[in-house]
């Protein structure tokens, strides 16, 4: 970890900015009004793939060796890594084999599978991903691409915050504070490096659905803690059941806490967005922007980023919130 | 009209751009891959108010004398432009009156009436929304502000493209399409008067809801031809009855055509917008990307701009789609 910082990130940008899509920075009178704060959202729901998983996906497999190239690569994933390592090797012409849980959204199943990937179901509760994915990289020597622990993966999912600084640096602003959403820990380690590098005071908090606040105790405890069994969440994205070895050092050096929401606050968070900020975001995705909504940080008068980190949800289900 | 030119958008630029958020130009590559084209889409739906109408409405507000401040405003509007001077008026202390139809969306009447202006009700088949705000300007000495026939509205919302130049030029594109709705024409007179400036071969075309494509007919025989009666359309903010008299004669001068989509395809483009793009757009604000997504248009192997204009939709009519 030691050597993880922010010229990581901009190593990563130099090597896969031409890949992305430089997702906007958007600001809502409506929703500012609201919280008496200045908010900028960060729309990484508007990336390919439609999460910022395509950043870290696309810069590891950028270095990737020949050879690993032409034997392929195993993922697992709740849906989002799966699309995002789907499409950066269909455009390397890679072979891939991806580890999904059965009960995936269809919209992350189906995308998957438009692009090319080989889908292996498991079942979430009695199967190890990790497991299925180790056996299936050693008898078919594929490379494994990790959705979190894993630094060029970090490093790429931090270039959101590399974009992210150059959109407030035109407008001459300085954030205060920075909210995102926290399943295994990669988005936020590598983004929470990156603004910290550029604003020394931002405060930064990982905001994690009730049952999987595994970041937030963890840190208030300052050793990794897994989530207990038995809850479940709507936030499917970030349901991981610990922090990750490499995220958790990185984030315990960079984050002010974690905050903790609950389903149906997501919910409101969900119709809010769409009402208002006129977007379609995910549950997981909405959990940042949850935490600023129902102001359990205090953001009053404060200049705030926050991640809209996906936006990838079945539009039936969508519409029943 | 020989006088309206580019210029009077880049002062209108000048003196609003502080007030306004600068809207996105995305791409998606999903869409990209399905049409075959490069497509940029202008995000008017994440402007305040929810759609491009705050641009004239500001620029408009701004040029009013402080005598004329004193005094209010009248305006009339299916619903954006209603939210927009609304808008435009509460940050400059103005009374404001306007004319809304008895069946607009309830999210353009509810934002309307939550920014202090007095509603007054019409029956848009049996009453004439113009005669009603001239009584109301001649008795309460109120200024009308009108939604499309007056060139500081035009130049207002014209700027959308200065803003959609500069995106293009940081990324060194040159469009060869644009696609815009069409109401009465405002948005697109002033925008396809910036972008045949910025770009002289662009073919610029409006996209209106079928029975209302009076625009179509009118570029077709050079002269204003309203629409005939008895049609409905979902695109609520875009069924007037004939071109501007302001507007037309920019646009006869700046367009290449019009294309008409109905209800049904209008539907499937939101359902697409939101799938892929992860916006929410209002039927009127998806015409333009309808007349793509439908390729009425030949537009393979093309650079397109498309403006989304506006997500003013009431969420169950969204989820009813």
């Amino acid at each position: 970890m030691s050597n993880f910082t922010y010229l990581n990130i901009e190593k990563a940008y130099q090597a896969i900015h031409q890949k992305l899509i430089k997702t906007p920075l958007v600001s809502n009178d409506y929703i500012n009004k609201l919280l008496g704060a200045k908010i900028y959202f960060k729309l990484e729901n508007l990336q390919k793939t439609g999460s910022f998983k395509l950043r870290g996906a696309t810069y590891k497999v950028s270095k990737l060796s020949k050879e690993q190239k032409l034997k392929g690569i195993v993922a697992y994933s709740s849906g989002n890594h799966a699309q995002a390592v789907a499409y950066a090797c269909l455009e390397e012409g890679i072979s891939a084999k991806i580890i999904m849980p059965k009960d995936a959204p269809k919209i992350k199943i189906e995308n998957t599978q438009k692009l090319k990937a080989q889908i292996i179901f498991y079942d979430r509760e009695n199967e190890s991903r990790e497991k299925i994915g180790e056996e299936i990289a050693s008898h078919e020597n594929r490379t494994i691409i990790k959705p979190y622990d894993d630094y060029d993966v970090i490093a790429g999912q931090g270039t959101a915050a590399f974009e992210i600084s150059q959109e407030l640096n035109n407008i001459s602003v300085i954030p205060d504070i920075y909210l995102c959403c926290c399943g295994g820990g990669g988005l936020i380690a590598g983004t929470s490096t990156y603004l910290k590098h550029k604003y020394p005071n931002i405060l930064s908090y990982a905001a994690e659905p009730f049952g999987f606040d595994d970041t937030k105790k963890s840190l208030d405890s300052k050793r990794i803690i897994a989530n207990e069994s038995g809850f479940t969440s709507i936030c499917d994205a970030i349901v991981t059941p610990q922090p990750g070895k490499m995220t958790f050092p990185i984030n315990l050096r960079n984050l002010s806490g974690g905050v903790v929401v609950d389903d149906e606050e997501v919910k409101q968070s969900i119709k809010i967005l769409a009402e208002h900020l006129k977007i379609v975001a995910e549950p997981g995705g909405a959990v940042a922007a949850t935490a600023a909504l129902t102001k359990k940080i205090d953001i009053k008068n404060k200049t705030v980023v926050v991640m809209i980190s996906g936006g990838n949800i079945d539009l039936d289900v969508f519409c029943s919130l």
